[in-house]
C-alpha cells in the first residue's frame, strides 16, 4: 500500500550525496534500493528534476526502477492537463520516455484531454485529482454544484465514464478523511491514491480506515519527504528504510 | 494582440528542416523571425519539447526570443499545478530555466498552488485556465456552483484576490464567446490569453468583439498550428507570415 515518492531537492542532500555531479541520481537510488522491498510504488515527482535541468537523471532513475524493481509500480507524478493535440504529447512523455506506468493527470479540462492517454499504446493509467491534500484544494474542488461539491463530480465522472476507456485511479489528500470516505463510495473498487500522510500531517491510520475498499483494499498511500528527508546523515538511507516500514505498519493495523 | 503558439511537431515539419539534428530548433526560429514584427508574444507549449526529449531546444529558443525580441512576451505554456513546495519548482522551471515572463497554470488546486509563483523572485506572471477552448471544458468548468458555473468562480477569484498578489491573466477559449464576455465583465482590464483560434475554429473578429476591455485593449490572441503549418513547403515561413498577418488584421477590424 505505500508508495514513496521521490522529490529530490538538492538543498536536503545528506553530505554523503550532496555536491556529486550525480548527486540526484544516487540520493534517489539509494532511497529506492532501502525501501524497494516494503513499497508497492514510487512515484518521482517531474517538477524536482524539471527545475535542475536534469531530466536525463528522472529517465535513468525510472529505467532503473523499471530495471531492477520489475514488480513495482511506477507512478509519474506530473500533474498533466491539456487539449488532445497537446495531451498526446503529455502521453508519450509518461509513457515512452519515463515508461511509467501510470501519470498523474489534472481533470479541469474534461473528457478530451485524458482520452490521448488512454488511445496511447500500451496499457498505462491515468490518476485523476480529485480532492487533494493542501488547503488550498477547498477553493473549487469544494464548490457545490447539484448538491455535491466538484471533486464528487470528477470521482463519478472517473467510475462512470473515464474508467471504462482504459485503468483509471484517483487522488484524494490524507487530510481530509471523510472526503476521501465519500470518494470511495462513489469509486468502488477503483484505486486511489493517497498523498499528505508524513509531512503534510495526514494519519496513515485513518486513511486506511476511511478509504480502503470493501475488500480492505486500493489504497496507495504516498509518502514523500517524511521517508526522503528522515536523516540528514550518513544514515539516510536505513533513516528512509525505518520511517518507511513505520508508515506500512500504520497503514496495516 | 497576436501571440504565436510553438508547438513543434516533427511529423509536420516542412522538408526544409526536416530531418536535421536541429530540426525543432531550426523551424522555431524560422517562424519566430517570420513573425515577430507581427506577435506580441510567443508562447512555446513545452509538451511538445518534452515528448522529443528535447528541452535543450526550448532553452535555445526561448533564449533567442528574450535575446532577438526583447519587446515580445515569452509565454511558457505548461499549465502547471500542484502543491507549494513543488509548485516553487515549476516556477524554477519557468522563470529561471526558461526566462519565461509569464506561464499558464492549472487553477484547480486553489490559492496555495499559486502563490509560489508570485513568491519567486522577478516579476514573472500567471496565466490561469479560466474556460477552456476544449469540448471537455463543460465537463467541469460548467458546473454550477452559487448560481454561476466554476469557471466565472475561477475568474472572481482571479480578479479579488490573486492579481492582488502579482501580474495575472486568465485563459479563455475563443470557441466560446459568451463566455468569454462574461469572464470579461468580472475581470476588468486584465489581460486574457484565448487560445482556439484558427485550427480549432475560433473566430478572430469575434474574440475581439466579446473579449476585448473597455478601451479595447486586454486579449492576448494565440494561433498555433494554423500559422505553424500553413504550408509544408519551402514557403512555410512566407505562408505562417501571411497567416499571421490575416489574423492579426481580424483582430483589428
Amino acid at each position: 500500500m505505500l508508495c514513496v515518492g521521490l522529490d529530490p531537492d538538492p538543498s536536503r542532500y545528506p553530505d554523503a550525496v550532496a555536491g556529486a555531479p550525480d548527486a540526484t541520481e544516487r540520493f534517489c537510488r539509494a532511497i529506492i534500493d532501502a525501501t524497494a522491498d516494503i513499497a508497492c510504488a514510487f512515484k518521482p515527482q517531474i517538477a524536482y528534476f524539471a527545475s535542475q535541468g536534469d531530466e536525463d537523471a528522472l529517465e535513468n532513475i525510472c529505467t532503473y526502477i523499471r530495471e531492477q524493481y520489475p514488480n513495482t509500480t511506477l507512478i509519474l507524478d506530473a500533474k498533466r492537463g491539456d487539449i488532445g493535440s497537446t495531451a498526446s504529447h503529455y502521453a508519450r512523455e509518461a509513457f515512452d520516455r519515463y515508461a511509467a506506468h501510470a501519470v498523474t493527470v489534472n481533470p479541469y479540462m474534461g473528457t478530451d484531454s485524458i482520452e490521448p492517454f488512454f488511445d496511447h499504446p500500451g496499457d498505462g493509467g491515468v490518476i485523476l485529482l480529485c480532492r487533494t491534500s493542501n488547503p488550498g484544494g477547498d477553493d473549487f474542488q469544494s464548490l457545490v454544484a447539484d448538491g455535491t461539491p466538484v471533486y464528487t463530480h470528477v470521482a463519478r465522472r472517473v467510475a462512470e465514464h473515464w474508467s471504462q476507456l482504459g485503468d483509471c485511479g484517483l487522488v484524494v489528500g490524507a487530510t481530509y478523511p471523510t472526503e476521501l470516505a465519500d470518494v470511495r463510495k462513489i469509486v468502488g473498487d477503483l484505486p486511489i491514491l493517497v498523498p499528505g500522510v508524513g509531512a503534510q500531517g495526514g494519519s496513515a491510520v485513518t486513511v486506511a480506515e476511511h478509504g480502503a475498499s470493501h475488500e480492505g483494499r486500493g489504497l496507495i498511500v504516498n509518502s514523500s519527504r517524511a521517508v526522503l528527508y528522515a536523516s540528514n546523515g550518513d544514515d539516510f538511507a536505513e533513516a528512509a528504510r525505518a520511517e518507511a516500514l513505520r508508515t506500512a505498519a500504520d497503514l496495516t493495523c
